[in-house]
């Protein structure tokens, strides 16, 4: 199986020129194109494509060409929540990814509305598709329920709600499944619907998603305590700051890695059913460097 | 065929029930669920559903009962405008159908938050449909793009750009066609995939959502000018104050009623092909009551 280094210089290049081009294809307004795809052409480490990658290439690597676009959709609903996440009447940042947010260089009415385009920009991609109809309606839901009002804007909400009460352990897990798990949830689920497989693995996956997304937002937290500004390109700190729920905030910096450790201990358990008949090496490889 | 008044009597509130119905099936956090159904349910006049369903019954009225799920997505993906288009960063709009906007009930942030919740969830609806996958695709697609950077959100930056300069009167059309008339169009379209209707007959509504659409924008443009805020249950004489490009304020009263009287003239005469085939009689009452 290819190294995780080897498959996302490969296929990060690849992502970004794709979104490159159909973005210029997709959007003619000067103003409005500048600032969707200053967001989206911003560096961000593609974290949700390249899971959906992932998936599709340790089960039927065959798909890989016709499912960039599915995983450059993904991008897309991640960016517009940024986007929308930065402005002043949310956590009001001014920098992001090591550059000004979009409403600083754009202003705030232009960001709402990239944000607001970048959406059904999504779903008209997933439905443009090659793939059959059926897969397509699989993945267009996978991506609706996980970005929607059950899941990722349900934790928004519930993350500034937050800000104003300490909440317990099981409130900011569940705060957490919906505001960073369910987009990679949805992203690893994609995978599977795209190589159509059984309810077993299907299942296996969905469990392997949620320690994962745990995992991802406690190392999130812990390296906004941890790192200095230059290094993660945006401001650090800024979670105890704004009264933010956080796991280190819980549990202290110990007990959060203790957490961390347990999550990623978990994941890699869930795939445990996979491995008499799959190479998962790819996918332990993002518990490896979440682990570092 | 059934008389507009009676449509919109037997139709609006099954539409209402249904919307009200998955809406609380479709959200669960609270402060979200409150916020979303708030602007859902404040009582528009639901233009968009209707002219989906007109469709329907015009060409095939057995469809009515599984089309009014794809109807209400319309409507979701509606009000989502509405609330952004009402923010402090946007128009700063106070009221909306005579209650106070979004905004102004439940804070910016969950204001953002509640339109970025309606997009998926249109889309969501879309994919649940009972209809065969194909016509679900294409259904998403039309919405996708009405609503997207090409369309609608494209008419809001150039309408938000063109309060800083002049516009001509084709530049006027084409900032109406985007930011109106796409998601107008959309939804007749949406309702000749429902009746699989053929390439010729799509035609003819293509070219009546066009000129529709832009009567539509008119009449707003013109009723802004001569209504009361207690008649429009928002305040009036906001184009004006806000320096928007109108078709009033362009050509002048005079001039924008005849603008009006020549789309809906083009209009009527775009369903002239249906004609021989079909009673037209439902889809021409919109044409009617907008020349009242």
């Amino acid at each position: 199986m290819i190294k995780l280094t080897d498959f996302r210089t490969e296929l990060v290049p690849a992502l970004d020129s794709l979104l490159s081009m159909k973005l210029r294809q997709d959007i003619k307004e000067p103003a409005l194109q500048a600032a969707m795809t200053y967001s989206v052409m911003a560096g961000g480490k593609r974290v949700r494509p390249l899971l959906l990658l992932a998936v599709v290439q340790t089960f039927q690597a065959s798909l890989i060409p016709q499912s960039l676009p599915a995983a450059a959709a993904i991008e897309l609903i991640h960016t517009y929540s940024l986007i929308h996440d930065d402005l002043p009447a949310m956590d009001n940042d001014d920098l992001r990814r090591g550059q000004a947010t979009n409403h600083k260089k754009f202003g705030e009415a232009l960001a709402i509305l990239a944000g607001d385009g970048l959406q059904p920009l999504a779903f008209q991609w997933l439905s443009d598709l090659r793939f059959a109809d059926t897969v397509k309606i699989k993945l267009i839901r996978e991506l609706a329920l996980g970005a929607g009002p059950l899941n990722m804007v349900a934790g928004q909400v519930a993350d500034m709600q937050g800000e104003h009460k300490a909440l317990s352990l099981a409130e900011l897990k569940a705060l957490h499944r919906c505001k960073t798990g369910a987009l990679l949830k949805a992203s690893l689920l994609m995978g599977a619907v795209i190589c159509e497989l059984d309810s077993k693995r299907t299942a296996a996956l969905s469990d392997f998603a949620d320690h994962l997304g745990l995992a991802f937002q406690i190392k999130d937290d812990i390296l906004d305590v941890t790192s200095t500004a230059a290094e993660l390109g945006k401001p650090v700190h800024q979670d105890q700051a704004a009264n933010k729920n956080t796991y280190p905030g819980l549990l202290g910096l110990d007990g959060a890695q203790t957490a961390l450790t347990t999550e990623l201990t978990a994941a890699r358990r869930a795939l445990d059913p996979l491995v008499a008949s799959t190479d998962i090496s790819l996918l332990a490889a993002f518990l490896t460097e979440l682990a570092n």
